[in-house]
């Protein structure tokens, strides 16, 4: 006899899911999409909050006020960041590592927070006379180290399903176009590298690196990729073994012509610390968990939440929705339109809206002011003017977009002045020039040795090339 | 009420075991250990027995008798040799692929066997008049096409568990040591690249190969490795990654310098052929069964059947059980030691022996005649004199110590004459010289580029270093 199921419990309630590969916020039991709730990721990911006492310290030791991500937590999560200052304040040298999973020609706002974060703090008053819009140096500047980014082309690759017919050389194509927005935030070539796996890995200088992908591949077990990333038998092996390529990042080892050719020494003097958005985080528990096992120090991080989606808090910017997105290749009219369109925290009517006021929590304007506008006395008053009823939902956008217009703007010029020789200068593996790395005696060694290889390829080549044409001329005789 | 379990079905029987990783016969129902049975492999692989019919075409298409191992079935079967001679016949190029994964510095009888195939018939009066143990040239020259020898001394890393403490370096060691036992083989280095992976897939020339890797990974899952290999989830990514290295290889395209930079064209018209022990065929289904999709040639397989172990038939040779093999270094004396403990067909006394007779089909001497002694009369001779009992288990424990001892001491000479620099000719990425190839002036354009190339790095790194002596100058000033 069939008992019908008790459905006393049911609930529609979802957790949210934040993975590399997914991100989306929860539903309430009534069904109700909600916003991210970055305190339980927290705790459910283990990493610790970003307090105002770190805060002070990280101003203490730089000189520098905090970036305005970190103080308004945008930026609100790290692991070991403490014990890296405490490393950094005995003189040892650390570096940074950012990156991104190239996925179309031009990246959007959301794309760009990480590397803001590294580089460039926008106008900033408090800082310096300079002009509005003219980059106020950061965290890369502040530290004075040198930072390596990452262009994932491979992992693109092999998470896209053949079906789509995205080729390799595609992916290496987005990787360039997306190098190039991120040299237009502002780095400095002196400090940075920037590459694409499959040319970086496979390009010469890949050696020590690959010895690293080998010691972590060989050390991780396909339990603990399902445990981490929730894959299954159905996907590929290249997936599975990409973690192995993104942790090899964190290891200075990795980059001898950068931090010297002793690894066992580099490994376990120079730090890594890894500015990211909170859904990298996964691959970086897997590369902190071998890292100890490895001798090898494990890399420090701090996490970023996620610029609000165009549709709403409930879900990140998605390059597959364009509408869900302001690109850094939108015209102003564009940007305009899209923030017209952007989810508001206004009510419905003209005379609600003054007498209730707007809500600046779900209004994704004054959201996207918090990520972008530098002054705190200037954010305030929008607060208090929109919350109050003062300011209306369309003087919220207008602000909005100008602010968008002009970061946009100021960025397209940057973007413009990006030709294939600055490329290829920031995606040469070569030596850095930052405070603490190895001494230019050591760079000249370095580059003579060099040097006495490719004229002995030289010489090898032109005798190789005389038999050929001698070959010829005895062919044609 | 427990029932007592039913016992009378119960059987000791177990199946033989091969792959990759474990080769053992069966046990059978008696608890006594069993030969591999080889037809059973056949029908389980899928693949064809290699018959009369396709030896005579074979010898009609390259006009050289079928080498001994083949005459004797002991290279017994194959997928897509005929289509491939098909493809020979009209012109078509191909090349051969072999490797090794090395495990220990000096490799052994076994371990040779599958490079003797592809070069080396021995003395043979049937095909020349040549001093006796001079090598008499075979599959690769026979055919005249290119060859790639494969060192997978990450796989051999991968697959040892980290507490053994075996480093990337000491398997990147043993590759060395064995590419120089193989080139002591007797292989035309015009005609043959050795590389091993981690040199040359990050060496700087290995970026088609890699990408090869990425498509073959990206279509290859967990549940396919699984099901052929036999893994679980507690194996590590790497090992379920290497399957699509060992894989690459069998694809033209891998390989630019040799066959051209055009990888659509060379992967449709150049096929490769891939002379193996029947362990490794694992790997090559699933390589064959993503060709197609890819739009790659299917590589074409033959199969060799193992060396037994001079313990008996009942497993192959073992480097990790050093009575159980003679090694590529061993002397003349402890070659005649093992030979005289290994396992005989003798009967137990002079008188049952020369009343019964010895049996050949489990005497390990007489197998490894059939493997080393090229007269097909002279065998015969042994067999008939053996089985008859006229001939003793001393007296054939002595041809075949010969027989190995010149086989050993043969090598060892050519061995010695193996220096450095033929392992850097042998393991640089270069043009092949053969049949069909790229013609010359193609190489010459390849070689002008490259030239070129390097003109300029040389020319930037000159102006690198006088900005670093200037540095120091103004450093020390």
């Amino acid at each position: 006899m069939a008992v019908p199921p008790d459905v006393s419990n049911l609930s529609l309630a979802q957790d949210q899911i934040v993975t590399p590969f997914d991100v989306s916020g929860g539903v309430d039991e009534h069904g109700k999409a909600v916003a991210i709730d970055y305190n339980k990721l927290i705790d459910k990911f283990g990493s610790r909050r970003i307090d105002e006492k770190l805060l002070q310290r990280f101003e203490r030791l730089t000189g520098n006020p905090p970036h305005r991500l970190l103080r308004r937590g945008i930026v609100f999560s790290h692991r070991d960041l403490d014990s890296l200052l405490d490393k950094y304040e005995k003189g040892m040298p650390f570096y940074l590592y950012t990156g991104r999973g190239p996925s179309s020609d031009s990246m959007h706002l959301g794309h760009a927070m990480p590397f803001q974060f590294t580089k460039y703090a926008g106008h900033n008053p408090l800082l310096c006379h300079c002009e509005p819009l003219t980059p106020v140096r950061y965290l890369q500047d502040a530290f004075d180290v040198p930072l390596i980014i990452m262009l994932t082309d491979d992992e693109k690759f092999l998470h896209t399903k053949p079906e789509k017919k995205l080729s390799l050389k595609d992916c290496r194509k987005f990787a360039v176009q997306n190098a190039m927005d991120i040299m237009a935030i502002g780095f400095d070539v002196k400090k940075t590298f920037i590459f694409a796996d499959t040319e970086f890995i496979y390009g010469g200088h890949g050696s020590a690196f690959a010895h690293n992908i080998l010691e972590l591949a060989k050390r991780t077990t396909i339990n603990q990729i399902k445990g981490t990333f929730g894959f299954n038998d159905s996907n590929n092996i290249g997936e599975f073994h990409f973690p192995a390529i993104q942790s090899a990042t964190a290891f200075a080892s990795s980059f001898p012509f950068i931090f010297g050719s002793d690894p066992k020494k580099v490994n376990k003097y120079i730090s890594c610390l890894i500015p990211c958005a909170i859904d990298q985080d996964p691959y970086f528990r897997q590369c902190r968990d071998h890292a100890e096992p490895l001798g090898f120090l494990k890399p420090a991080l701090v996490h970023a939440s996620f610029l609000p989606s165009l549709r709403g808090a409930e879900s990140k910017m998605s390059a597959s929705d364009a509408d869900s997105s302001i690109y850094l290749s939108d015209t102003p009219n564009q940007i305009k339109k899209k923030v017209g369109k952007a989810f508001s925290g206004g009510q419905d009517t003209k005379e609600l809206h003054e007498k209730l006021g707007g809500r600046t929590a779900v209004d994704v304007s004054f959201q996207y002011l918090t990520f972008f506008l530098e002054s705190n006395e200037e954010l305030e008053d929008i607060r208090q003017a929109y919350e109050s009823g003062k300011m209306s939902s369309g003087e919220m956008k207008a602000r909005t977009t100008k602010e968008l217009q002009d970061y946009v703007g100021a960025f397209q010029e940057r973007r413009k002045a990006v030709t294939p020789e600055i490329v290829v200068e920031f995606m040469k593996p070569r030596q850095l020039i930052c405070k603490g790395m190895p001494v230019e005696k050591e760079r000249r060694m370095r580059l003579m040795e060099q040097k006495e290889r490719l004229e002995k390829e030289l010489k090898l080549l032109d005798e190789e090339l005389s038999q050929v044409s001698e070959t010829q001329q005895s062919t044609q005789s």
